[in-house]
């Protein structure tokens, strides 16, 4: 299982991006993987070939209408485990002892 | 003001590094600035100096007792505008309709 | 086209992991596509299909030894534009009139 | 002495950048680091604060006139270890025994 973080956005349509990055969250919210949208991007978990397929489909959308994107992507794959989404942030609540803001 | 999101961590101390990060969340916690911690980084919100200012004293404390460490940052920059580490995920809610998971 | 950066490493092989990484660039220079490799990751040019069945193909190869590996990926697509591996870095040192190091 | 790789440009100019990130390009070749331009970034090695005060000073110069601006960076540093800008694809290449493009 791999945690996939991305932020994809289109660079030729000015300075905000949200009409075309909500069709993005629409996809991801449609595909059943478990997911969190955060300030500077979406995190989805699921194997491999599941999430990069919902990043495709996002990027195949934006493609449509856009001449340039930018995408932005980093993975975490530990073998055999899954469920991280929340227990990756849960370990280091316990771990300092503190209520990090989430 | 930007948004920087950042995730260091030891390469040189096995597969377990929350031992390591959780050190750097506490100094986070104790900067004042607003933060957010997500599975697979965490984002502050201040000026260039100041979000910059956190992370090199993640990277010293971390620097103590590892040899190699990465780190991945990405910033966003929009002028005059601030408060967007919550209004970036409501923007997105919505323009989506949906009630995204966060 | 894009232009698909990454870099992926075990990080649960203590500090140097070259002998892994190494089978990865084996992958990319049998690939066919055009590359290059940088100090801090290697950049292929292709469609995105191309690009990521490549990426896919060192991960399949990485995680058949290693229990924890990090990735990070940027690509830039640009609509119909092609020989951007070497056209961007040409178009700086012409805007610049400077002889830039590469 | 880490190796920085960052990539740094405004979103709201439209599709192409290069007049921007060439005022970059030679802020890097003025501040006397070594450095690569590649197709996806520039890396710079030296201590964290020279490779940052660099990015700062692009960014500074950026923000002059874009209003929104976005920046991908991760740096590898190795404790005692220089000269890396080079090393490490020379490293890839004797262990492949590969005349690996760069």
């Amino acid at each position: 299982m791999v945690l996939l973080e991305f932020s994809m956005y289109p660079t030729d349509k000015g300075e905000s991006v949200s009409d075309y990055v909500k069709r993005s969250l629409a996809i991801i919210d449609d595909s059943g993987l478990p997911y969190k949208l955060g300030p500077m991007g979406t995190c989805l978990e699921g194997d491999i070939d599941e999430v990069l397929a919902v990043m495709k489909q996002c990027f195949a959308r934006m493609s449509e209408d856009s001449n340039r994107i930018a995408c932005v992507m980093k993975f975490d794959y530990r073998r055999a485990k899954g469920g991280r989404l929340e227990a990756k942030v849960e370990t280091l609540k316990q771990k300092t002892g503190r209520d990090l803001r989430t």
